[in-house]
This record gives C-alpha cells, sequence and structure tokens, in this order.
C-alpha cells in the first residue's frame, strides 16, 4: 500500500520535497485511536526502543547495584551527541563495573553533533567507541551483564545472553514475540534490531506511560526510566536536538525517542498513549515534524507552551546568510 | 500524481526505507527516450546546473581574460567538499580579478567533506565563505562581473545583472523562460532558484551534451566546460563523492552533477543524450542510486568498468564496525 504524504517541505512558496510516512497512536490494550498509513507493516525499531532495551539494566537491579541515578538511565536511553557530559557519563558507568573503553563493542565514529566533533578535532582528539551515540546503551548492556556474571565479550551478538534477555524485554512490552519469520537486521552499533508492526510499538510505548498490563517490577521500572530522561533530557539526545528539546520543555508529560531511518516513539502518560511512526524514506527531519504534529494533537499545552512548541511543528529553514528560505509543515493536524 | 519507488534501502533480507522519484532522458530535440514518475512537474534545480549557469563567465570572454584552464572552471561548475585545494582554488580565482574572500556573498559554513572539516578544526581554523560548496560557482559570478565592470556588491540579488545574465542563459538551455508563474526560491548559497520542468531540463542537458540547438559560441562553452569537469573531477565535488568517483571512471563520456533536495542531471555526449531526475525527498543517497541505475543503461561500458561501476548502482552499507548491515538497490534497470 502507498502511504500518504505526511511532510511537506517548502522553498519559497513551492513544495520543493514530500516524506510519506505511517503513524499510529494506540492505548496500553491495543486500542488505536488515530492512524495514518500502513501501520500493520513491520518496521525496524532501532534507537527507538532504547528505553525498552534499558529493562534488563534496571529490573536486574544491576543500576541500583552501580549506584545509578537518573544521568546514567537518561544515557542508557540515549543516543547522544557526543559531547563531554555524554562521554564522561558513559566512561562513568563502565568505571563503576571495572570495565573501560575497550570492552564497546559499538564501533567508533566522530561525534553526532557537529561543534562536539570541532571541539573534539580541534583539541587533537579522536573520536572512540565512547563518542559512539549509542555508548550509553552499550555502558548499561555490559554492567547488566557484569552484575549477572555474564561474560562480556561478543555482548552485541544476536545469540548472546545480554541480547537475548533484551530482546525478551522489548518482545513482552510490545506483546510481539520473535519467531523464524521475524525480520532481523544489525543495527549501527551491532547490535540485532528486530521488526516490530508499528500497532504493536504504539501499543509497547503507552504500556511504557502507564504501567499497564505489565508487572508491578516492570511498571517500577517504567516511571524510573521516563524520571530519568525528563529530569536528563540533555543527556538522552543533546544540544539543540529534538528529543532534548521537546523533554525540556514538557518535562514528564512526554517521553519521546528517535530512532534511525525515520523512527520516532513516544509516551504520553497523561493521556495513556503510546505514539509510533516511521517516516518511509528515512528522513530526521521530517519523522520530527510528524512526531511534533501528533503531540500538538494529543497533549494539552499553556498558551506559551504551545508558542514555543510551534518551531518543532513547521519548521523555518534557514540558509547560511541566515535568510528564511522555507519550511517544513505537515499535511495532516 | 504519486510517483514511482525507484530506489530500496535494504537492511539484513527487508526494505527498511523506500524512495521515490520522477526521471526523464532526452535528446537534444526534445524528444524522451525514457521517463519515469511525473516528468512534467517543475522543479528547483538547484545546485545541477551549475554549468549552465558558469556560461556567462565563459561566453563573456571573462574566463579568457582572468587566465582560467580546467581548474578554475571545473570549480566554477562545482559543489566541492572544502577541501584545500577547492579553497584555494577558489581563492585564486578571486585574486585574479583583484578580489577576495570579502566579497562572496555566499555565507561560511563548515566544509562539507568531514575529513576536510576535521583538519580546518585541528588546525584550529574557522570556515569561511571560501569553504562554503559555492565558493567557486560565487567566484566564477564576481569574476564575469568584474570582467563587464558590473558592480559586484549585492551579486546574489534576484534583480541584480549577474543573476539575469545567469537566468537568461539557463532558460535559453532549457527553453524554459521565465515568466510570472515560475516558482522561485532562494538557494542555499542565496541566489535565487527557478523552476524547472524536469523535462526540459534533460533537453538542455542533451544540448550541453551534443550542442545541438544553439549558437557555435555556446556550443564551444560547452565544450569547455565539460572537458574541463572530466579533466578536474575533483574539483566538481571531492574525496569519496559521486559526481567525482564517475567522472574519475567515465572521462569525458559523461557528465554529472548533482543538487541539494534529490535533484541529478546528467549529459552523455556519445548517445546525444541529457539526463534530469529527482528523488521527491530530497535524499542524494536516493538520487545517487537512480543516476547511476539510468547512466549504467544508457552508456556502454566495459566488463571492468561495469564492474567497478556496480558500488554506484547497489551500494553497500557498513556499520562502525565495518559490518555489511544492508544496502540500496534501484526497482528499474
Amino acid at each position: 500500500m502507498s502511504d500518504p504524504i505526511l511532510v511537506e517541505v517548502l522553498r519559497g512558496d513551492s513544495v520543493e520535497c514530500v516524506h510519506r510516512g505511517a503513524a499510529v497512536v494506540s492505548d496500553a490494550a491495543g486500542r488505536i485511536v488515530f492512524s495514518l498509513g500502513d501501520i500493520d507493516r513491520a518496521i525496524y525499531p532501532r534507537s527507538a526502543i532504547k528505553a525498552l532495551q534499558a529493562l534488563p539494566l534496571v529490573e536486574s537491579g544491576a543500576a541500583d547495584r552501580f549506584g545509578f541515578g537518573n544521568a546514567e538511565l537518561a544515557l542508557a536511553c540515549s543516543s547522544h551527541s557526543g559531547e563531554e557530559r555524554h562521554v564522561a557519563t558513559a566512561a562513568g558507568m563502565l568505571a563503576r563495573a571495572g570495565l573501560g573503553e575497550a570492552d564497546l563493542e559499538c564501533g567508533a565514529h566522530w561525534p553526532s553533533g557537529a561543534a562536539a566533533t570541532h571541539a573534539l578535532a580541534r583539541s587533537g582528539g579522536k573520536p572512540s567507541a565512547l563518542h559512539n551515540n549509542c555508548s550509553g546503551k552499550h555502558s548499561g548492556f555490559l554492567c547488566f551483564a557484569c552484575s549477572q556474571d555474564i561474560d562480556t565479550r561478543g555482548y552485541v551478538g544476536i545469540d548472546h545472553k545480554v541480547q537475548r534477555f533484551v530482546a525478551e524485554a522489548v518482545g513482552e512490552v510490545t506483546g510481539h514475540r520473535l519467531d523464524a519469520d521475524t525480520a532481523v537486521g544489525t543495527d549501527g552499533c551491532s547490535i540485532p534490531t528486530f521488526a516490530v508492526p508499528l500497532t504493536k510499538l504504539a501499543q509497547g510505548f503507552a504500556k511504557l506511560a502507564t504501567g499497564e498490563g505489565v508487572g508491578p517490577e516492570r511498571a517500577k521500572a517504567f516511571v524510573r526510566l521516563r524520571a530519568a530522561c525528563a529530569a536528563e533530557p540533555f543527556l538522552v539526545a543533546g544540544s539543540g536536538r529534538f528529543c532534548t528539546d521537546v523533554m525540556e520543555l514538557l518535562g514528564q508529560r512526554v517521553f519521546v525517542k528517535t530512532g534511525a531511518e525515520g523512527v520516532f516513539c513516544a509516551a504520553l502518560p497523561d493521556q495513556g498513549l503510546g505514539i509510533a511512526l516511521k517516516c518511509v524514506d528515512g528522513a530526521p527531519r521530517a519523522s520530527e515534524v510528524m512526531m511534533a504534529t501528533l503531540i500538538a494533537k494529543l497533549l494539552p499545552m499553556n498558551e506559551a507552551e504551545a508558542a514555543k512548541f510551534r518551531r518543532f511543528v513547521t519548521p523555518v529553514m534557514k540558509n547560511w546568510n541566515g535568510i528564511t528560505v522555507g519550511g517544513l509543515r505537515p499535511t495532516f493536524s
């Protein structure tokens, strides 16, 4: 099926590009309250489900054992920009488990934040695995393994105990059990990513929002992870990033997390709803507008908040001279 | 109308993303020999038509007056990566007209090439207008203005003589005259960009390929600009870039030029054909695969060339550990 155009990119008064996608809003029981496009398709959730992938770290007691607070838990849920505090927090997590950068199997890359890259190069430094945008998640994996006396080597492998525990937790929350037909890919950071229907992802995020349909321990872990991200939104993404800025503005009322290739998920605790969406061409600029439009639709905001939030729904594009050349706008509301 | 899916992005064995687009192949008389999608739509050609925008520089005699060779002409047609030789060549062009960086009105940005950005930051340097990927085109504009005793100030403006000469040349080559209905936008480098139907762009590039349908002076300018880019493909883009690598492999047999937001144009001299295409979501990764697929379809290659060219048609995606995680493939051939 052909997904609808959900976002237009304007230059001058003309539409220069269009982005198609699918989006679904669900409650924890799986009742769909809003949808656009082919919502039954299974998609690779990529980094959008890092909060679910952090469940073993919390539920096993590893986070407590190593004294992790909001900063460490937020970083475990993050796709960070590789800024100083991100790198330092990841290094600190590893140190508490007696581990270090060499134990990370995510690969090294220059910070995804441009300013952080310039600063690192200017200092004569080189990118390490700690700069990898997934180093917080990986540090969480390693700490979980240590606390369980699991050999950490090869922890990114699909058959490694760490990934089995992670997949088990994600499968339980989404209600989408893995089987022989499940599409599986390798993520940028080398862990497996399993395809999940958009509807199931949205339902899973409604559970994250409410704690409904999961046991009391998991519900507690959900509250703790959401509270950590709301308290440390900078650590979930970075300077000028959508996830950070939206959670800074709206606090505990929304948990949002982006994933590569146009995926975005969110949990709205007060509404008891979860959102999952995919821009089918993978463009973050469009998945952000789709998510912002749904949040604006579902979450009551006061006038000041709504005014500040507008830039996420209809971002303005400026050129190198700071001249406004166009912008993005949703085709739905 | 809905444009067809032309490129799929795979992760593992599953399609993770799709890219739609329109593409047309035309001869210089406007006969369409191949097309996909809505080819009558007018699109902003952006940087794909820099070779046409360089016509006043050559035809006015300015290029000769300042002693420009292949390097300067290739840079005038370029969207470069801001590497050392790009910056030095732009500075050299300006110096020959008694101008300098301060005369550029394109704005400054960090080099679009990652390695060039790291090197610049490491050296303690800051980005200037010379690093702007359009600095070669702008240096050409400035040199043209100087040679014609046109005041250069405000040369990026839509009503400035420079832009009028440029628009006139582009209008003549594409056969698409500007009128009150023509959509106009502002480009990243602050010059106007006028919407042109894809069919007319392809026809214009067939003229660039053959010199048919234009006067002898313009035909000579076409030959000179194409030869310059074939001789200096590095200066047209940069290290590891599609335009550079394709022209390095195929030499004078193809002129290719990318533009922002998924535009790509090409001229095939031996076939007497022009190509114009647009990935409608603006993704370069997809416009490159579309262009490569059309070149592979239209241009005879020997076995060794075809083997080397395959990576443009079906690029492989690796992750930060160098593991192959997927790739792109065209849905047409």
